[in-house]
């Protein structure tokens, strides 16, 4: 069977958007199976029109902006936050929505992209998360 | 033997104290032995008084304050920290405080709610994290 | 075998660099093998002469700056987090930098102090968390 590994995606700030995406990638390239489950201001992330238009959770860190990091990610080859979205889909990786977080901030299924593979609740994730090798929240 | 979840909560926001405590119930309600380990800010959510007036880590986010999605969230019947923190406890969820940062903030017994079980250090988090199935930090 | 404990580093400020190296340090005290992944801004903690220098998440919390803190600690004996790197080496914890961020940011090994044991991708991430009985990401 093989190893999974599940990503809580809380936040909704470029910085931490990549790395959990690459991280998600990078499981499944080398054959996890991945829940990716979006919660809070992480929710943000699978509305429509924005995973292109996320900002840096600091500023003017090392005196670089949020178009400057863009630009030297490009420049090093780095893809798009929907490059990484759509090879995870590609991927097998299962995308869920917090249900309770969805109606807390009354979004609903239609403001969505349409990765989003479910809407669930804690449980959903500690069904998945209690029997993988990797955790992680961000 | 019962799986465990244990959870480092590092942050004092409201908007983290949410996630941990709903995946802590969420993980007993699964059958899991859980434990919380609460440091550096995060010791915060044990001081007498504190867990009801948290503030969210962002302000202006999507036009809502802490009132507001206080508001949101009991509309959606989400129960209040205190409530969820209680309901914790008797689910037999283990509270353990950083006795180092106690010593660093100067915060004493006394000044700590006595949902706390015990005051521990690092030793004590990898004791019960190094067989957990999910351990997260918030 | 030795269970182990993998750190993803992603941040750059003192009260997380603490804890990180707390961790990582409290889990190869206890046996396990440790290793540290340093990404996005927690590369800055790899540069030379930084690891002195970081400043708290959260200027005013509680009424102390970075340097009241940093007393205070000194005054609880907790170790400095040059001494707390120099342990973890010592322990035998393993030290990655990221290699994609480090194009990104334009930094070259020459910027990184000499206790990084290599430049790596998020496969030599999956590779140690996949077995690992702890993964964090701080």
């Amino acid at each position: 069977m093989a190893k999974r590994m599940t990503i809580i995606v809380f936040s909704d700030e470029m910085d931490k958007a990549y790395p959990a995406l690459i991280l998600a990638n990078g499981a499944a390239a080398a054959g996890m199976e991945v829940t990716m489950f979006f919660t809070f201001w992480g929710l943000n992330l699978l509305k429509k029109g924005k995973l292109g238009k996320l900002k840096l959770s600091k500023m003017n860190m090392l005196g670089m902006g949020t178009s400057m990091i863009k630009k030297r990610m490009k420049k090093q080859n780095v893809a798009s936050l929907e490059k990484l979205l759509a090879d995870a889909k590609e991927l097998g990786t299962k995308i869920i929505a917090c249900e309770m977080t969805l109606g807390v901030f009354g979004i609903t299924k239609e403001d969505l992209i349409p990765e989003v593979d479910e809407m669930g609740g804690v449980g959903a994730y500690i069904m998945d998360a209690k029997d993988a090798s990797i955790n992680l929240i961000i």
